[in-house]
């Protein structure tokens, strides 16, 4: 199989301070569906294009955040493949398995905390509910999209310390590729994207005093002409914006970042690239920082590096 | 590693009627770069993304059509593998080894014929000449675009009978996924549309009478707008226009076709979606065949169904 | 005053063969707003960036297509000073004043019949009923759009015998620019592009065989992105597609063509150039007249030269 | 006529601090064609689409800003007319006539100086060079363009004392159209968006403590594609950004702002309405000055505030 192994960032669960408030974001705002709510008052929703039953959660809680990321394997051998390979790389603390159910449903997740102080998750069952379009002679978007309408939940941005481990952990252990680094002179890398598809990213880190803290999650638009309008919508809704729209020198993406009512940042973006494995890495120096992450502006506005949650 | 084993269309050899000609259609209108010409007289070329020495080799002979399509694998070792599976596979003939070399700066390429006919390879070694923007701190485009300027050679449809077979080989021996499909009201499958990444297509075949017919090969663009501007070049250089700008049912692609001056037909498009191997096949109904190939017109011309190399 | 005399169309009264399947195709398809019905039972509706009380009007007839254009002057004195005009131009029949009130909200208007046979009107006064945006503090577009939503009613173009008079009171009388035009070899003009304005054209005439045919009446989008999402939604409604996404040669708009379900034709387009008196006519050849139409095709389709309401 | 009077702005005059750095940009950045070199040094440029011989004219001196901008009326009677209400307004000082061939292939200007302090020309006859298209068979684009290439130069944006006297004399003199405007709590106008034709804007005033500033020369692209492009074209050549891509709540564009080498102020944008004289002054409230200007910040950077030549 030409695709295998750990398959796609399959859900990210959030803190929201208030959660109806943060459900109408999601929902009129970005625009993802509500797919259900659970026992313990998550909601859980999804984009417009994505079959699994969910990927965004959202749990009320005095900060916010994020809890968790998990990811997308291919089938039940390859997670406890995974699941072994983690535990005994020496690169993670805090392994348990979560019962199925636990999330709706959602098949048996493994759950790590990297050296990064983020807990990731692996799963390899969640129940297809489908799209609109459905899959017989479909329409290319559904009817009824409401707010910036992404067609899929992305990758994420997460800021720590034991940077280096949680890298080698994704590149060694769980396969992802390289696709991008920004180093210092002394050749300290300080930001990996990383993929474990043909996307410039699935999941990216810095390097960063304090643990487990979440940058941004980022959800997928098909063109520039939709970042305008997000960005109108934006306004519209007078929700906060931190930054665009802009193009990112890494990964090329066309893109509009703006704050939930919690203060949790979502980015949606348009384009980038095909990444392959064989693919050079693309190395930006810490001088040119700025331009690697707002190429137009060439530098970087006090809150996209300090607001994180 | 989460992308393996075949990993992209890595060259399509292609006959033209006149050389320079040709290298002109190639160079200035679609906009790929010349990268080499050998002792055979052949032309390699590649478009500004890619980083191997060419995608596309342009021979003169006295017909059009497609000589092989190459597919680059992850490795040596990977391409040991599959030239034995593809060997026993009973599923093709004229298996070869092709020596180092054959092609510019490209390492041994298996050749198989498959049962439509067509001759494909598999190959591990191109060397890599990079990108105009460089691997550090790129701008996202170089300069010096000129015509329609893809970024990359995206994949190719190809025609013939034995269409089972060739499926086939290409799911269970080369590891591709089915992504969209047509079929009749019998259920007889027609057309095939297949992965090896997170592309909607990397190759595609339709039943047909005749073996070894070429369709097109297909580049990519950036967006809408690059489709638009792609058309206009067409009718500035009086190329021959098959159909478009318009959408295509079948992997939702905006698309435009057109022909080199040897018959070839070339299509430039922006757009898609993410295919993971979890996704659930689309499938088309024969009667809704107009629409799944052009999602506007919702009936088909017939230069596209009758013009094959 | 720089804008002055004949303003814009400012309404087009269409015959639809059943009143409220064209009511759902004007404001489900095209996306316009329906503002009212009169005692006839007329419909009323505007796009969504008109203040007008509407520029479109609908009866329900046996036959298709225009009852008549009607075009905004810049007050009573110049309705008084043109009506005058056209009456004494020896080049138009059938003058007549309509009271004021005989369309919702409009004052009086003065019909008469041009030497191609169509019904032009001209009046000055028309309720302004404002837009869902306001006039203080607008955003850039309303919520609530449905379909196409173009934002304005833009030209239409017509059929008949009798040409040559009929550009000439445009021209001479009416104070319209002649913006491009369709030569024969002999040099006889077969096609004018008129306008009252910075558009590239207002109104357009064919020179034909027979008399007060109908083309189309078109629609202004903000882009080509809102083309294809036009084009997209024609498919997904099943509407009669004539030919598009493309592009004019003549006033380069990004266009497609369209039915409504009593079969006259719609357009809705994009893009084109700022239109000066001063500016040299642009004159195609007839040899070149499918360039001038569809720049891509280069050809004329059938039903584009033939269907006529 | 239906456009009379003021046509267009047609010239603008910028002083800059080196003259061929100046040039290098006005042509390679932002894509104009120089036209000519008079006898005094000074370089005559014009956009692609634009007719007359030059419509920005730059002279090396020791201060940046605008000499003058000039406006085209539609002949010879109007010029004289036009001086004759604008020396007998009251409104202006320095009234004096330049003499024809004073600017390359221009006719006599009448040149006066408004309350806010700008030197303003009327002229009747610039010398039509043509396009590169030319005005037979046309293609949409010509070949060869080179960085952003706006179509046209659209309007400036000035700042001065003596507001009101200029306004009025651009509304009651010279028959613009007030378009849009902002206004304190008290009902003091702060800024004034004036039009002569069915643009948004010809060109705009704000209130402010000193005479004669300049904020900005406006060109005009076809898309917001090309407002990303320009926006890509500023950083790789290492041009100084104000502020954008984003839109404007006033007149809707969408727009970036970036700086020549001598820091005069340029834009290029594209999108917004079709004015028309009756249709409704927009009104912004001072409250809402940040969104009227950057519609997606809703705040006003300092340096577009205060940054004037």
């Amino acid at each position: 199989m030409a695709l295998e192994g750990v398959l796609r960032p399959g859900h990210i669960a959030l803190r929201v301070l208030e959660l109806e408030p943060a459900v109408r974001h999601y929902t009129e705002v970005l625009g993802l569906h509500e797919t259900g709510r659970d026992a313990n008052g998550r909601v859980y929703l999804k984009a417009w294009d994505e079959h699994d039953h969910h990927s965004v959660v959202l749990r009320e809680a005095d900060e916010p955040g994020m809890d968790y990321i998990g990811f997308r394997v291919d089938g039940p051998a390859t997670l406890d493949r995974l699941a072994s390979a983690v535990k005994d790389s020496g690169l993670v603390s805090d392994c348990k398995w979560i019962e199925a159910g636990e999330h709706l449903q959602t098949g048996m997740r493994f759950r790590f905390t990297v050296s990064t102080g983020h807990a990731i998750e692996l799963f390899a069952h969640k129940e297809k509910i489908g799209t609109a379009t459905g899959d017989v002679n479909p329409d290319p978007w559904p009817d009824g999209l409401r707010g910036m309408s992404p067609s899929r939940f992305d990758h994420c941005l997460l800021y720590g310390d034991g940077f280096d481990d949680t890298v080698k952990l994704f590149r060694e252990v769980l396969g992802f590729s390289l696709t991008e680094q920004v180093v210092t002179p002394d050749g300290l890398q300080i930001a990996a994207f990383l993929t474990c598809s043909n996307k410039a990213h699935d999941i990216a880190f810095i390097r960063h005093g304090e643990k487990n803290k979440f940058h941004h999650a980022s959800f997928v638009l098909d063109s520039w002409g939709d970042v305008l309008r997000a960005a109108d919508l934006i306004s519209k809704h007078d929700v906060a914006l931190d930054i665009g729209p802009t193009r990112h020198g890494i990964t090329r993406g066309a893109t509009i970042y703006f704050f939930d009512p919690s203060g949790n940042r979502n980015e949606v973006f348009a384009g980038g690239y095909i990444h392959y494995p064989d693919k050079p890495v693309i190395t930006w120096h810490e001088k040119e920082l700025g331009r690697a992450i707002f190429y137009h502006d060439r530098k970087l506005n006090d809150a996209f590096l300090t607001v994180l949650t």
